[in-house]
């Protein structure tokens, strides 16, 4: 198993500060350990070690926002433990508390599949390039040297000849090298062997078969497509980029404690866990006196990346980057001066291996402030008084490797209240090999000779939850008042949801539809009306799959745009607890289809962005960043701009400079201009 | 008339480097001078003096991208005049020759309205306030003194009185100020005064009358709403932003010559105008050995704000910025530090009189760079091996004030071939008094008591005009492929618009539309299609005025997001070349209604984004930015990411640093997961 990105933990002692943070080193070990112990005759593999998260009712009071009971102060720490027992594959979800290191509860979980780890991931590649009908495929595409093949292995979605989630199945997409360091992605191989983890072998091969196609099998692309530094080359890289320098040099202005961040008006707490990867807890905004609390807990509970190319066996690439990989275990430990510029604070994060040991990622979250750009103007044309205010914006991110894809997840704070969640999709392409004379038939683009990039969406669910009782209403803006005699009236209409099956929603352009969040139990002193946070998203797409297909039955979260729920502590995931090989019967589709009441109660938010990515040449052999994403902000929140109290910077804080470029020669216009 | 923002200038001799460049201070003077030697009976109000730019034909000859006559080395300077001719206000069209200092052309234009400029604002500013009508309604108002007393001249738009174009006319918009430097707009007046500019007098006066209201005039609420620092106090700041310095030890990577802008593979040439302000001209990129044109001319050709509320005399609110008021003569003069953060270029902007004299705005236009997070990354998870390159994009920038609004708007060019355009709105709600009983009516928002920001729309219609034949075609998405039998089927169809009736389009959520520019000539030697420019926009929004309304007929360009026409030299502006009190007979819309021929000719894209604003609160008393633009990108028209070249940074270069935020204390989890 490689191991050069793990630190592997040892267990010392350590005290915990706060219920919500993430199990450190010593922690997930003594989990292991009381489980082993407790259950000696078990020979398990543990597949998650994580925090149980307390309760949120317990939570509320912990923080003092609940204050209809006595104060909790204390809170026990649990782990939850997902672990498969060897050979049945049995699936066992336990329990345990840290402090009397006892298990609480263990159960047998039938017909499920839990997430895969970065362990299973290793040694599944290791066991494919073993394996003998794997050897002579390769030797038939001409390949004997077996250290230059390589495979992704990725979820296997559903198989038809394997329906079901007895078995714990992966599927090997596979490619070669040709040479250390080459993109395996400019050489795919045909073919896609079958594994059963339980079995530990492959257990069938299939071939993708060239369609309209003179050529039984194609050969495989040998022409090397390669973005690394050695492969361009140091003297074909531009010369003409002068560095950019980004200092903060009396320091930063957030600060923070443990997991905890604080930064101007904001305050928050993150953690990350092997799933969700960074978690955003128990955000406020000060208020002038009022500390006033917004949303309880934010993450990305699932994404789906479907692809478009209806054959076998492409049918089943439908990646569930959350649910069957973790963003989490794919984490990057980030580098300074590289994946961050600046000033730059750095938490790392601890997960568990198959044995119950921990390791660690350093620097997997990075935190810092960034320039936004003027936060707002106004100049007095009169007399030219113009005051201006430079924003801010707190930057919290990760960055996470699913096999071909990266994505940076990046939450940002603005100054004025605005919350904004961004993604950038870069990496590289999923390919296909086609014959010579084979075209993508529609479904992808050729992004050089034999190379197939499917078309594909990708869909990020966020499950928003407010640490109020919300209710979340749309504003669609049809024309038409009666009373409108130049032409010009419109006005906005506000529907309410009142229940889940009203809280379905999709973007309008018609009525450039909005969302709100709003607390009904406190109304605006100006506007009368429910104080409310306005969700906007730029980037929308209808999954375009059928409803009934695979990914249509698996990923019903990507349906729809926004979905209101009822608060559930189960219901943490869009796409399910148990997504890996899911059949839909769990997941925010499923838990909506009884009619359920989400008016003056506490519920949470399910909020879908994506794009439709059909692939451009340009984004091989590495693609630039497509950037989704969306925003929240006050709406009628607060009783004025709350950034009013932002001094306007100037060039002796900034140091800004006149740019020496190369000056207009003499017969320029610029310098008449300039008299 | 006031001056504080301008530098008249005198007529000295200096050396033009290029026909695309603006006219020099010189010029304006000298063209003036010439056209009162030749009509020294005419007492002409000199509205607009300005580059006469030289024919596309003529220009692509003498870039060298049109090779197929022989090269045009010399090419005359030309003004454009246009003038009002005191006091019939008839308007004439001249155009100048500065070499040889002639009249080529002087042409009566009967029955139109040429633009606002600044000389206009000023000057009706100021007899409103001296006209005695208007001091009866302040001192009914309890105003006696007018130096409290203030207004925004506005475009007329069209009024039921006065239709028709025979007489220039602008409504002005009446607040107060409590004391110097106070925001008027928290103190709207209930009525509006009507001016005749060729009269120069008050032709009428309008009271918005409350409705549904027990009063019969509301009363003037006089809370302060200021952001100004002398008002927010520096006491009441906030103490814990630190500095962000960003520098450029090494100096900026671009190059400029004149007007000439050359960063990395890109380069163009800016000019700046009255009406349209920046303007981009002969956009490159250079691919390899090739020097590839992309656009001739890119510029924001109108725009327009329509307002929601129906009644007298709100509808006539639907500000043209581009063709009313001008992006140049609205342009501000940018400050360092404080506009624009780290080394920056700046060039000057110069612009007419009303005297024919010449008067500049130092640092109109601002350039430099920024990092932009990273461009592309891609991890091994195998070995760990990350490569990440870091992005730069070039800014090229004007902020505008049209009265209340304030505009940022800015070009982006990135190093993968990406072009941006993005519009930051801010600046002030225009703002409408109620009496204390009196709702918005669904038509608007109430900030503070008694303050009405209303409900509108920002338009904004972008002219492309690529440097090659090109055609558009849009990408659409339906699911339902035959040979679907997982459901996951789709796939992308290109229909090309073959004239400008087909070439009308919107947006469509249900297939993720996109559009294309591209050229039939050139084949992608791997996809084998037309080599391609891809446009997205984030950001729409229909127009929610009536087809039929004044706005609407005014306004055609904004009813849909894509219009392609062929190349015709005078169709420049969106909104018509005479917007001010247009009826509509002049403009995209217009201009497509007979059916012309769009495929395999030169075309001009015609793209409109925008949003639509329903104020919040926080918007007052001064507005954080409120984003929208739309995106270019090379959509299969290189052999790979032209960004390839591009070295990763590091920590030694950029000199980024670990934050010192307040450490973690002793009993913190973070401090145990950093074992």
């Amino acid at each position: 198993m490689a191991t050069t990105t793990r630190e592997m933990k040892t267990a010392t002692a350590s005290i915990q500060s706060h219920p919500l943070d993430p199990l450190t080193a010593e922690e997930i070990v003594l989990a292991g350990q009381i489980v082993r112990q407790a259950k000696p005759q078990m020979n398990l593999v543990f597949n998650t070690i994580t925090l149980q998260e307390p309760p949120k009712k317990q939570m509320l009071s912990y923080l003092g926002w609940d204050t209809t009971g006595p104060r909790v102060t204390e809170i026990d720490r649990e782990a939850l433990i997902i672990a498969l027992e060897r050979p049945s594959m049995k699936v066992f979800e336990g329990v345990i508390s840290l402090s009397t290191e006892k298990v609480k509860s263990w159960t047998f979980v039938p017909d499920v599949q839990p997430i895969l780890t970065m362990d299973d991931m290793f040694e599944v590649e290791e066991l494919v390039l073993r394996d003998e009908k794997v050897q002579a495929e390769c030797r038939e595409l001409g390949i004997t040297d077996m250290s230059q093949v390589f495979n992704d292995p990725w979820a296997i979605a559903r198989h038809v000849n394997y329906p079901g989630r007895g078995k714990r199945l992966m599927q090997a997409l596979m490619y070669m090298r040709t040479c250390e360091e080459d993109n395996q992605y400019a050489h795919p191989l045909d073919f896609v062997p079958i594994v059963d983890i339980g079995l530990m072998k492959v257990i069938g091969i299939e071939r993708i078969k060239p369609r309209n196609s003179k050529f039984t099998r194609p050969t495989i692309p040998m022409e090397k497509h390669n973005f690394l530094p050695e492969f361009v080359g140091e003297e074909n890289m531009r010369k003409d980029i002068k560095p950019i320098v980004i200092q903060q040099p009396q320091g930063v202005s957030f600060n923070i404690k443990g997991n905890e961040i604080d930064w101007q008006k904001w305050n928050m707490r993150i953690s990350m866990n092997y799933r969700e990867g960074l978690v955003i807890h128990n955000v406020s905004y000060q208020d002038g006196a009022e500390k006033r609390p917004l949303f309880y807990r934010m993450s990305l509970s699932e994404m789906v990346v479907p692809y478009a190319d209806p054959h076998t066996p492409h049918y089943r690439k439908h990646a569930f980057d959350v649910g069957e990989y973790g963003l989490g275990l794919c984490t990057n430990g980030l580098t300074l001066g590289c994946d961050c510029l600046g000033s730059i604070y750095y938490f790392d994060a601890t997960f568990n291996d198959h044995k119950g040991q921990a390791y660690n990622i350093p620097n997997a979250v990075c935190l810092h402030e960034e320039d936004h750009g003027i936060l707002f103007k106004h100049t007095d044309y009169r007399n030219g008084r113009a005051h201006t205010v430079r924003g801010r914006r707190l930057v919290i991110s990760q960055i996470v490797t699913v096999a071909n894809y990266d994505y940076g997840l990046y939450y940002y704070f603005y100054q004025d209240g605005t919350f904004e969640y961004e993604v950038k999709a870069t990496g590289e392409l999923n390919t296909h090999v086609l014959a010579e004379d084979e075209s993508p038939e529609g479904h992808g683009v050729i992004v050089a000779p034999q190379i197939n990039a499917q078309y594909h969406q990708h869909f990020f669910t966020m499950r928003i939850d407010p640490m109020i009782d919300v209710d979340c209403h749309r504003v669609p803006y049809p024309t038409g008042h009666p009373n409108n005699a130049f032409g010009n009236g419109f006005y906005s209409e506000t529907t309410m949801f009142r229940d889940t099956h009203e809280a379905q929603a999709i973007p309008s352009y018609d009525t450039s539809r909005v969302w709100k969040i709003f607390n009904e139990n406190r109304l605006h002193p100006y506007t009368k009306s429910p104080v409310a946070w306005k969700v906007t998203s730029m980037h929308q797409a209808p999954l375009m799959a059928q409803d009934d297909s695979v990914v249509g039955q698996r990923a019903g979260f990507a349906k729809k745009t926004v979905w209101v729920t009822p608060y559930d502590e189960k219901q943490m995931f869009a796409g399910g607890f148990y997504c890996n090989q899911s059949d839909g019967s769990d997941g925010v589709e499923a838990w909506v289809k009884e009619k359920q009441d989400v008016s003056n109660t506490d519920v949470v938010l399910w909020f879908t962005f994506g794009i439709t990515h059909l692939p451009r040449v340009e984004d091989f052999p590495v693609m630039p960043v497509e950037y989704c994403g969306f925003k929240m902000q006050p709406c009628n929140f607060f009783i004025a701009n709350p950034a009013l109290d932002i001094a306007p910077t100037n060039k002796k804080v900034n140091q800004s400079v006149l740019a020496k470029a190369t000056p207009s020669n003499e017969s320029s216009c610029c310098s008449s201009t300039k008299l």
